[in-house]
């Protein structure tokens, strides 16, 4: 089948041709409809070799981490799926046993360093491998060609929002900063799950307007030094907002964003700009509220999405590239101004 | 190897002869150090075949749910232990890959009607097969001849603790009743994990003076039409009960549990005896309080309980028999007057 | 002024003149827009005087506790208001410096047995004193004649909504048994605050029209043994309902709302039907779910319920009476079959 | 009676005669038994004029925050109390209406900003005004000459205690850095309150010797590059910290206590020594943790901390200076080097 593989570290990936696998016991072989591409697969193909390996990654590797498809193949003894299934594949890699798995902090086991797409095999291929029923989230209704972006993009903005809901009250007010990709998923899910008035904050005009339309009902330009007290006008009584989801993490958005919040609010950093704060963080932290940050999602994240999905509350904008195509879908990436994420399919 | 086990449906369990299991893929044989009886264990001698098959049951099956030991071998893949290493087996079977499981609700999952030493084979015998890593709790330095009864009867309590913490405030007032074996931790864990005052309701004053010496600060003889009273005039401001955990579970109790409560309470159900509250429920439950019941426990709660045990935070008081008397040890389970459990030992 | 009030126990209401009230320190005097008419003021007529006066009532007392209207002065040492400021009136009473008040529990305070409209002067009638700033809840857009029912009979709904939030998922569902005035309310409210399928159980085709129309996405005749059924075919794999909220509390609604739940699933009556449930509770309760009920609504519950009917998330429908003609109104409402609340205005 | 006051701005306070106030509607006059002297008292006798003035602040004020005493006479309207009753005076100031208090949020009020001791007249002096029954924890077995300092310095550490609960499990472990006044109460509040290995961190080895006497399990001399390993030496699996409290707050204990949390993690700033944290957030804040900072405490903290303490569950060291040398014991405490804090006693 084809693949489009890291096969050296620090050399381009490519397309070439490698054996189909064969479902081990328990696990499940899926045919791909579609995988969705991920800024972080730019950055893999940069990874020294000693970074990678300390990791416990192995090249060569398939790249794609968004993967959905149907399955094709039951390895003996798997069960809860029958050939034909529609699928999406969990993101995030984890050990079903440790102490994070059995509380449902999948997202935190140790196992996740490494995983489909990112030092193993992953979904850019006509084929790929899932460890069973736990890496499996049935799709009733959606296609599976484009459903792979709900299960990192979706699940990981899906993750901040559901950190930030208990502090959200009806009457409240929810930022987020970054309309791209993650951020507007994080508008619709505010929208889905809340009553909160949903404000969003992006540099960018167009992507402004792409929020808007999802459901925020506020759109700012910034975020500046005015974002705050814009933010506090727009909140009941000038209390301020409950949630601040930074899907951008540079210093200026971290500073606009805790500087937003009420006493009890939440700033939620998500964006991996490597942005700081150099002030102290007595009297510059929100008072008694939260800040977090995190990387993935949980697989209950990922049938939570989907779930949305489902029913309609949540659009999922992708661009369709087929798989020979595969390099330019990745220079489109590259060049930014998408509306959503792009998808790439075997079967184009 | 010799094994306790259910031959016939309706017939009394036997210790006979059957070969030592093998360890598929994943899986890992553990050599039993000691296992412990359950008064569940003499209802399912008399189990229907037809209940039994409805459920999922297969005879013939070994007993025990209650069960710790050495690895003795791992299956093709298996991994996170190794031979030698002492380990107690979780009592609840689940399947890792549901809605419920991967939210750390494996307790709930749709496999757990059947298991080990419930339609399966079980810890009463000198060899048991676990699933794998997820299914094994280290133990640290515990005894694994003794530890078994950690994982139901001590799991089981905790379970009921953990849903009743929330509502367990400093200042407060927590009812344990019924102080047996599965009462006796709860009253442990209470002390443990708040700092309330922690009040044992039982007909039997020896098992009372037992919750006293395990850290009850009250011991009432009831439940009795006067126990709620007795029960708030103990409480701070003659507010009522934050918890009351009825490991009982008749007409009485849950009548004089409900009437102890503040508003905001939670009663736990644990104990099966089949009561009813024949009452009105507007007016009669807590008010703005929480009934709850459940059977089995989680993963996480046998982790927690063996983490409380390696810390000393626990007794678990136990009476042991060799393998070669276990009809004999159950009849002293059936006799009831135990200060503890009753540990079975394959080498005693 | 004229006010309608219980003049003497076990009298039919009468409206009669009195003086309007000086505001003392600390009060603030409401000029009333309107105010709701309950179901509850109708057995208040029939209450004995040994009752009444046994939770603290004194007649004679001005009916109403579903009020908002404008400040027309303030008492000494009262702030935060201005005359003419438009306000709805918190409907429980509670004295702001209890252990339950002060940890926002004002719905338990042991001062709520008696309050304005239920064994103090309430708001049928010109004028009604507020406490102060703690019993007002400002409206920016709301109509004061109109918002009176937001206080009670929406803020009841919704404070069940908000105890069974925590147990409602994304891909759940939740069921109202009870499409009147409540159930609407609590249908509206689970749709602005969550993205759980809401299905409506009501004998009335009338009533499943109705909440149809605000929001259920399903509507079901009954409750009957049939019901649980049918809901958990409606559930994402036959899981079960996440919540059930009885807004009837009968025998039928109970059983019917119990078998409907999923593992973990939360059950909250509301209708005080006097309903019970004749069952053992160990398995017949909810697996690990929750069972609650309650009385009356938080200060929080009416200031969050004011903020989402000010956002346009849920819709108040009311019938205007004015207050001469309030014998007629309270005769209307206890025809039934509104769509809504009765509302008295004095200056209609 | 005599007084201990800020008659100026940025004039050092002196002990002056002034009347003793009078209770107005709804206030209660109490007869100090005892005042604790804070570190906070220090920094007000430098306050300029402006930022006092900015903050609602009015001099000249009596200083003293941490009051007990015993209920002298009610103002008209006031109840709940008797003339004689031992109470301790909640520290924090808030209104009991606004939208934070009616959550049981207190510590969030604007009115929080001036207070009894801080801009108002407080406790070090003879008598001290309390605004009504919310303002009052009454004490059953507790001396009230001692009592003051659990109302402040008690219900801070408290409150960061009670923020970080969710988060500490059995089997986890706590850290506390700065083993102070406020952490010496922290560690004995995660001894009663959960079952946790609790680390005190300090880099006084007298301090440590406290903590150990206090009930921590570990005294690590610290905090320096090396501490993070040495936590997580000392917890289950090496899996790192659950909670860390940092009650000093500089550069290198937050660098410190992030670097030891465990996923999912709570660090906790108390410390008012202005320091940050200058690296990137991604990846420098705890992986799917919670980052909080606050200031004051509830009124349900100091609640909560009087019933602690009357129960036994923690000890409240002092040292007791008459009214007369009240000088001479902020010197004391501007020594540091103190076991607990400084009581001083108008009747001494």
């Amino acid at each position: 089948m084809r693949a489009f593989r890291i096969v050296e570290w620090r050399r381009p990936p490519a397309l070439v041709d490698v054996p189909v696998p064969e479902p081990g016991p328990g696990q499940v072989l899926v045919r791909v409809a579609g995988c969705g591409l991920c800024h972080s697969d730019l950055t893999m193909m940069d990874l020294p070799r000693e970074v990678g390996e300390a990791i416990g990654w192995r090249a060569p590797f398939t790249l794609g981490h968004e993967t959905a498809g149907r399955v094709a193949a039951l390895g003996a003894g798997a069960t809860g799926v029958a050939p034909g299934d529609a699928v999406a594949l969990v993101s995030p890699s984890s050990c079903g046993g440790c102490w994070y798995c059995v509380r449902g902090l999948d997202s935190s086991c140790p196992d996740g360093l490494a995983g489909r797409g990112y030092g193993r095999d992953g979904g850019l291929a006509e084929y790929v491998l899932a460890g069973g029923v736990r890496d499996l989230v049935p799709l009733r209704t959606l296609d599976p060609r484009t459903a792979g972006p709900l299960t990192d993009a979706g699940a990981t903005a899906y993750h901040a929002v559901r950190r930030a809901l208990p502090r959200v009250v009806p009457g409240g007010l929810a930022v987020v900063i970054g309309a791209g990709g993650l951020g507007t998923f994080a508008v619709q899910f505010l929208r889905a799950l809340t009553s909160a008035r949903v404000v969003a904050v992006d540099a960018d005009p167009a992507r402004l307007g792409l929020a808007r339309e999802l459901g925020a009902h506020e759109a700012l330009a910034g975020a500046t030094g005015a974002t705050p007290g814009e933010i506090k006008a727009l909140s009941d009584g000038g209390r301020g907002a409950d949630a601040v989801l930074d899907f951008v993490g540079a210093d200026g958005t971290i500073r606009a964003g805790l500087a937003s919040l009420r006493p009890g609010g939440a700033y939620g950093l998500v964006g991996a700009s490597g942005g700081t704060f150099p002030g102290p963080w007595f009297g510059g932290l929100p008072r008694d509220g939260e800040v977090f940050t995190f990387q993935g999602s949980t697989i209950a994240d990922v049938q939570e999405v989907v779930a949305l999905a489902e029913r309609g509350a949540i659009r999922n904008e992708v661009e369709v590239f087929p798989l020979e195509r595969v390099e330019e879908a990745y220079a489109r990436l590259g060049e930014g101004g998408l509306r959503g994420r792009v998808v790439v399919v075997p079967d184009g």
